[in-house]
């Protein structure tokens, strides 16, 4: 009898999070471990020994076809932070005490830097206690900000929901023919890759999006309402995407000069919404402007609707190259995205230590943005556009996108 | 020689608006019609003889196909309001100047209850003229708010879009199984049609909704705090959709609690967002939970990238309906939808006298939501559902929908 392996899935979910989840399972199968475990709301859940057989929730290929087509983590999710192994080995002799029950042979972790960390750290603290599990991370984040490799799954589709919706909004926003300054809130702490994927709506049918505000340029208040003055001057309808992550040149985040903000969450948590509404009520102070603002919120890492069939597919393919690694005795390292070509576009798997992408971050060059850091170039065109192409619909029951749910 | 017809879109604008303009022309162009020209943002652009020979622009049936399936209004679109005609017929006179000038015969203004309203006066006015124009009105808002007809072309894909997006948010917001109340914000500032669609979310694979505020339910603020306590004292995470136009039982809107929501608008117009955001801060302050707030904003109305087919159709139809009555000699009504049958659905056009349906307001009925007025019952759920059916992809160009663009 071979080994079982388990899955879990950690930090904020995605349109695609679970495509990497059947990638795992499949290729588990494949390989022949005898059990594939979900872990419920992650190592978290673990803990607390809440796992699943996966076969007894994906019985049939529908169920497969399915869970590539569901936003959001079908296992749920965690943000859990694993202590020090050397100073702090309890909870770790735990964790494998419940792997051992399970007899599991092979650890898998979808998720972002977070989740790299645990992946490195449970391979660590095997290695010295000489345990035999093998520990792949599984990359994951729309924010794409995962270092190594080229891109992340999860990254695509949301980049391709924010270049729809922007264009969409571009011609809401011209319909009057009025004077409208409309700003647009992204997510992204402080690496700008999403609100940099506003970009992308431009086109011969669209023209495309007036300012990007990224949380690598230094926001000064005077100068965006000078810009903001000068592009009005000459068309009426001004859009604007804004990182929810801009920071004063001070390094406090400018929806910090909201009075209101910290009001949404009684907790004490730095909540980073309220960006687009303080600089909404700024331009409409300085500037004789009708304004409005929209913040995509969880909308844009949920879209299910609006998937890219690349994002989907290589989503998949880590899944399973993490397995195939797994399964050929490697651990503690990640599967990443190496890209060839970007036209055409050729995009492979290849392996890194986890040590090379957990805790740190990718920030988008600032290379790819014109001089006055208000637009980005063809160079960063060049690199998103490829990761949006094609389309995978929902299964769509009576009007509705069909999920599968536990 | 024929006469020419004209068409014009106003208000706010929606995904299938331009579908029935293709209807308009392309049945103005089957009757006889030389040439049909465009009104640039409705009546305001026709006044300042801003209008365009849509065959210049609409060269073939991929352009046609291509507009059915761009969101917006492709003309433009405008807020302007005719006088009374009796007491100020001077901008009448100018109007029917121009349209005298351009050898009109037949007129189609694509709106709601403003757009009807235009209808209705000009047609009045040209009968104590003895003008021969015929006057035909095509409904379209997304808000369903149309007295006569069963539903407005415009309302099925909203409702389309709302399902589609409340679904993905409920399942994003029960990601880590903690406490968490999202209340997400819905177009409507009198009628609660849209946020009602919110109960389309609900099904096999979606538990739904948790509580639906519409704007006909005075909303008690101590009542809200305890029945969102006593449903999270049953699961974790809740999800409420809230009307921007809920009010307080002494009238005013909730969101006029909050102190910086006219600070948006710089110019005194009463903005009605903020009402979520309010709710969230008063959930957060009262209750030991995390909150978030979501804004749909110009998302659902310009969504072009998730309409319902049946909506789409709908609108071409009506458009195509209104062409053929004005050229049978019909003036001074609106085409209106007729439900002949929900389940199979089948839906006819008919004609009403403008004045059935300018200036008025239809409301959601009450003995359509639950005893406590917190969730829509199935009647609704048996109005709603064939108007969300069956789906229309947008033609993808490069990972994009591509639109006509003037």
């Amino acid at each position: 009898m071979g080994k079982n392996a388990i899955v879990g899935q950690s930090g904020g979910p995605t349109a695609v999070i679970n495509s990497s989840l059947a990638g795992v399972y499949e290729s588990c199968k494949k390989h022949g471990a005898q059990v594939v475990y979900g872990m419920c709301n992650g190592v978290a859940g673990l803990l607390e020994q809440r796992v699943i057989d996966l076969s007894t929730v994906l019985k049939d290929d529908l169920d497969i076809e399915l869970l590539k087509r569901t936003p959001s983590s079908f296992l749920g999710s965690c943000r859990y932070k694993l202590p020090d192994w050397q100073t702090d080995p309890q909870v770790y002799e735990q964790l494998f005490e419940i792997l051992k029950e399970l007899d599991i042979g092979w650890f898998f972790y979808i998720g972002g830097n977070d989740s790299m960390d645990t992946i490195g750290k449970l391979s660590e603290y095997g290695a010295s206690i000489g345990s035999d599990i093998r520990f792949m991370g599984v990359p994951k984040t729309i924010d794409n900000d995962l270092m190594i490799t080229d891109h992340t799954p999860g990254y695509g589709s949301a980049a391709k929901y924010i270049g729809v919706v922007m264009k969409e909004i571009i011609r809401d926003a011209t319909v009057y023919g009025t004077k409208y300054v409309t700003i647009v809130e992204i997510m992204g702490r402080n690496a700008g890759w999403l609100t940099a994927a506003a970009a992308l709506a431009k086109g011969p049918d669209c023209e495309g999006v007036d300012m990007i505000c990224l949380p690598e340029v230094p926001f000064d208040v005077e100068h965006f309402i000078d810009k903001v003055r000068a592009l009005q001057a000459v068309k009426p309808s001004i859009v604007i995407a804004v990182s929810e992550g801009v920071k004063l040149p001070d390094g406090r985040y400018v929806c910090e000069l909201s009075d209101d903000v910290r009001a949404v969450d009684a907790f004490g948590h730095k909540n980073l919404t309220g960006t687009a509404r303080f600089m909404a009520n700024l331009v409409a102070r300085s500037l004789d402007t009708k304004t409005r603002c929209i913040e995509l919120s969880t909308l844009q890492r949920c879209a299910g609707h609006m998937t890219s069939r690349t994002d989907v597919t290589e989503a998949y393919q880590v899944g399973g190259a993490a397995a195939l690694a797994a399964f050929e005795g490697h651990t503690g390292e990640m599967v990443a995205l190496k890209r060839i070509s970007s036209n055409p576009y050729q995009c492979v798997t290849e392996l890194h230590p986890i040590s090379e992408v957990a805790n740190l971050e990718k920030k988008v060059p600032l290379e790819w943005m014109n001089e006055a850091h208000t637009q980005m170039t063809d160079a960063f065109l060049d690199y998103a556009k490829p990761l949006i192409q094609a389309e995978l619909s929902p299964l769509y029951i009576a009007g509705l996108p069909h999920h599968i749910y536990m």
